[in-house]
């Protein structure tokens, strides 16, 4: 049984490329960072999926080669590791590409590199006598949680670095889960990950409002005053609530999804590939509805979370967490009823050890169907007559974890055509320590001596429509007051409504109070009632985009977080908004604004739709020790794409096992007055 | 058992009401138009839930009196209705207030007067006039949708009308809910109210682009080019989907809430009231959270519905679905498993028969809990222990349909301490005919000469915070960036959060761009851990406010929806956004808008705050024939308010119920890998 193009590279596979690149760099030492699926190019996996769509594939049939994107560290005799990355045909079983990366660019951190960070920290002299200067209560272990070194300052060498966040563990709790980030330390290590030295600790700032940027007031009892804030049960001073009933869901005769193939779903019309990398986790792909096509490929392409606490050196946290160690790495195992509820179907996806051995990610993705409410209804005033849907929703789900912070993605599809993206963020707040009894400019005391830092984060999907085909047009579509005019506007009622093409690769903006909706169209297809193209649409989310000076690093390296929407020309492999390299870069190289100057022509072309946005998290209190989730939608709808309400024909029987409580209820509402 | 001073009038305080306004009218003909609980002044309640709270209410403690409002028209000897207003304590059986309303407002509509309307058309001749340069297919017979007839132009008198949409059901289909409104006629009878005279026909156009306004090519086959596009299931020529299989939710330990005293409601640590009226519908009040006041009373307190369309008499198509009949009074029966799923809970609503006398509202409001995916998450990747809790949400939903449009609210409560309000809008656009093979610049053709016309939907939501007690202030938060500057943000990443209090009523507009945000504060009270003030807090939706032009009378009469956010000073009983009397209004009068000139001081003091949040609503054709929900939501959460995430003692415990298909899953993730 062939793979399909879009699977996941199997186990052999990966060995496969593995050899190859071992092959292709005699007399070195390869440390293996990725090796992956290099997707095929669009024109090649065109061909086949419209001959799949068209249900004559054959054994005979042409293939796009499985292809393996492999990325690693050459260790010659010199010891200095060169990163390189090559593309090998694991069917032909030879390198189609290699490249030698140039320095200016740092490859993406694996875990093993931060695994190293701990134990020369804790080895280090240096550290070690930076500790000194504390008094830790007895009991208190140092814990580091390594960081990206974030965007280099200008008097940085180019060297690659990494930084350690350090807190500390009061192990009297015997529970290895006990909440360090309790207990801020103010110290960071600092690491060339080249030598493995630690070359400095950093000593940031604890003071408090008026105080000076590198204001250090602290005495030796530098977490005296911080105390325990635990999240895990066990170890909740009030326990668990004791009075919430399970609420089950329960589908009595299975899902409504059927998986084949080993990725390929299909459910109420929908019919789409899920996939899975290191660096975007779950994607979507080859997304059509009821026999027509919609999307070519779906992704969250990255996101930042710039830190706006100005004392040196926190302007250089900032995470990248797409690219800088590969989202896909950091998807948690998912498993019944804690992430998922219902009938669930997981999706294994697959790492990449040091050796270039695969790793299976168990249950990385998870696939299930939920109740979101009503879906439409409506009721005849005259008959009594009510007719009312529910709407189901076919959800995607990944969840990754970036040191404290967590956040769940779902791709959700609903019956009426739509497509939702979310993104939730949890887990904990970045923190600081801070001097007793201060509070602070640059955020939130959200537990004594704990200061949550004030950042954003800011996502970026990237979609690459196949309205009704693969040339399509982007429109943007605005609402105008118009002034109140005898002939034209009597009662001053009009407002008028207007679409604009984008022509050019182009960066936008949100701008609700016009109404902008971006529309993504087949110039060649029209709705044979309304007349307008077929298209999906999305409105903006207007959410602030990154607020850092232009000129300052933390812009440079994310200008994608800068606009609300970007309209590129679409490129084989061109899928990371941030670019390629964003570990500790000072610009952002090869992300959407280089896209966009190329100044590709986008309408009735090949063009990809990237849509932005976040939040402005100023923490409060009840985001700690753990946060509640802080949810965000982008939806994506069509737009006389369809003759009708796609969902028109979902059922409206009444759900036999809900139960009525306190008496009441009962009463016709579906069952049809006059049957 | 004494009823709760806000518990709704019962059937015998509503006939003791109905008998007091009789006997104060001798030798008149009283019309009813509505009886409901005339809320007790403030003062008065907040002793009485004080000593509640307390525990120390007594057979004895003093409770404030059971008032009715009632509202009706005196029809005297010259046969002139004169439409009062009487507010009478039905304890003592006294009437304490009196009014006769100045004519230049009209009391709401009762559905009575629709049938008036609908019955005098049939018999006027020049209604059937107009009919009669039409040829109606066989067996299609008109269908009259009464309608207010908006805002007065400056040359109509001063009279109380209503109008008529008016379209044709095909009665072939034997099917008594086939859609009529497929069938649109370009024909608008008005009537006067007083004189129950057909005064004439309106004639609107159904031209296309580039068509003068008054354009009306339509043949006598005035409908020939139109189609059937039918919803009930029965008449869809393809049947519904036969693949969806079941998705039940099973509560097999029962609901988590508890209701008692017939609208208390408690649920994970939440306490409030529900309560009913003609027209905001379900209510909340006195909100508390873990013993802790939050919001004394929240309540949707107008929308309004403004069509675009320029051409007379389309100027006119504005409702206020609140405001000009009755919220409430369009409330839908709902019953188990199609508008709410689980175990539910009912209320019962009352309204009023134009004989003054109570008719049951059955099953008016559903209270049902409902899982809202993942509440929060942290993962420690040390030691692979995760921690996952579910969002579990208690939802008071009820569902108003005004002709052709449905709008389902829900007051939504979280373990969070958050409480979300939604609105979601479905049911069938309206429409008007159109000339074969034209498209408009007013609006989508739908279907068959069939043009849904550009319009807005305006919400707004009334909260009376009552955050840690009654004395609140508005705090308006912004993010703002911040240049470089080599002393005070030398890296250029610092951005600058700033809190300005509102001091005196005021409207106020979103401001996403700098993450403007409103918090709701008790200047009293600060955050033991921040030191800031314990607040609820919501980002105004940056929607578009209303387009009309201001000096429209569109725009005049709907002043609330011109901004996002109006600040005012508590007065009993201002409620309403839009004024008290919106039917065939030419100005706003005593809405949000004249609130705010009063120039209260809202620093410190009894505020009330305003959300107004909507959608531009240029129809596609997936919203025919019957609309999917488009969804609003109103997000309200604590910021300070606690001293950790309130969620945090929701048990993470694994939901046995779940189940894996495909094979997969399994692996630890609640249970602690230690224990």
């Amino acid at each position: 049984m062939l793979p399909h193009p879009l699977a996941i590279l199997s186990e052999e596979e990966t060995n496969i490329a593995r050899e190859i690149v071992l092959a292709a760099h005699p007399n070195t030492v390869i440390d293996f960072r990725e090796i992956y699926l290099w997707e095929p190019p669009k024109d090649q996996l065109q061909v086949f999926l419209a001959l799949e769509h068209a249900g004559r594939l054959s054994p005979t049939s042409p293939r796009p080669p499985r292809q393996a994107l492999c990325q690693y560290d050459v260790i010659g005799g010199d010891r200095i590791p060169s990163y390189e990355e090559s593309v090998v045909d694991v069917g032909s079983r030879c390198r189609t590409h290699h490249e030698v990366v140039g320095k200016q660019h740092h490859a993406a951190l694996t875990l093993n590199e931060f695994d190293v960070l701990v134990e020369k920290c804790f080895a280090s002299p240096l550290f070690q006598q930076a500790l000194s200067e504390f008094d830790l209560p007895p009991g208190f272990e140092v814990v580091i949680e390594p960081w990206p070194y974030g965007g280099r300052d200008h008097s940085d060498p180019n060297r690659r670095f990494f930084q350690g966040l350090c807190f500390a563990r009061d192990t009297t709790k015997n529970n290895p889960d006990a909440n360090f980030y309790s207990f801020p330390l103010p110290v960071i290590p600092v690491i060339d990950a080249l030598t493995s030295e630690i070359i400095r600790v950093d000593r940031p700032a604890t003071g408090g409002k008026g105080e000076a940027l590198d204001a250090q007031t602290f005495s030796r009892d530098i977490i005296g005053h911080c105390k325990s804030s635990d999240y895990v049960p066990e170890l909740l001073p009030q326990g668990t609530r004791k009075d919430l009933k399970p609420l089950n869901v329960i589908q009595p005769e299975g899902p409504s999804f059927r998986v084949t193939d080993e990725s390929l779903v299909e459910w109420q019309k929908w019919r789409f590939r899920v996939a899975f990398n290191p660096r975007e986790g779950a994607t979507i792909h080859d997304v059509w509805y009821d026999g027509r096509s919609v999307m070519y490929r779906l992704a969250i392409s990255e996101m930042t979370v710039p830190y706006a606490d100005p004392r040196p050196p926190f302007h250089r946290k900032q995470a990248f967490d797409f690219g800088d160690g590969g989202g896909g790495n950091m998807a948690n195992n998912l498993s019944i009823g804690c992430d998922c509820l219902g009938v669930i179907k997981y999706f294994d996806a697959m790492a990449t050890g040091p050796d270039g051995r695969p790793q299976k990610l168990p249950n990385a993705i998870c696939l299930h169907e939920q109740d979101g409410g009503i879906g439409w209804k409506h009721s005849n005033w005259r008959t009594g007559r009510a007719v009312v849907t529910r709407q189901r929703e076919l959800v995607v789900q990944f969840i990754i974890t970036l040191a404290n912070y967590e956040y769940v993605f779902a791709y959700k599809f609903d019956q009426a055509g739509g497509i939702t993206v979310e993104a939730r963020a949890t887990g904990i707040l970045n923190v600081v320590n801070i001097d007793a009894n201060k509070t602070s400019d640059y955020g939130t005391v959200v537990s004594g001596g704990v200061l949550a830092q004030n950042h954003q984060h800011i996502f970026c999907v990237r979609m690459d429509p196949a309205i009704d085909g693969a040339r399509n047009s982007v429109h943007i579509e605005e609402s105008h007051p118009v002034p109140l005019d005898p002939v034209t506007n009597p009662h001053g009622n009009l407002y008028r409504v207007q679409s604009t093409p984008v022509p050019r690769a182009a960066a936008l903006d949100a701008a609700p109070h016009l109404n902008r909706v971006v529309k993504m169209i087949n110039p060649h297809k029209r709705n044979p009632i309304s007349k307008n193209p077929v298209a999906y649409k999305f409105t903006p989310l207007a959410t602030q985009t990154l607020l850092a000076d232009p000129r300052s690093i933390q812009a440079q390296r994310a200008q994608f977080a800068q606009h609300h929407v970007w309209v590129t020309g679409y490129r084989d492999h061109e899928f990371y908004a941030g670019g390629r390299y964003t570990l500790q870069s000072q610009v952002e190289a090869d992300g959407v604004a280089d896209a966009v100057k190329r100044g590709d022509v986008v309408e009735d072309a090949d063009v990809v739709v990237w849509s932005c946005f976040g939040i402005t998290h100023n923490p409060r209190v009840e985001d700690w020790p753990v946060m509640p989730v802080e949810t965000f939608q982008l939806s994506i709808r069509p737009s006389d794409f369809f003759t009708e309400n796609p969902a028109l024909d979902v059922p409206s029987d009444r759900n036999g096992s809900s139960v009525v409580v306190g008496g009441g209820g009962g009463g016709s509402c579906c069952k049809p007055a006059h049957l």
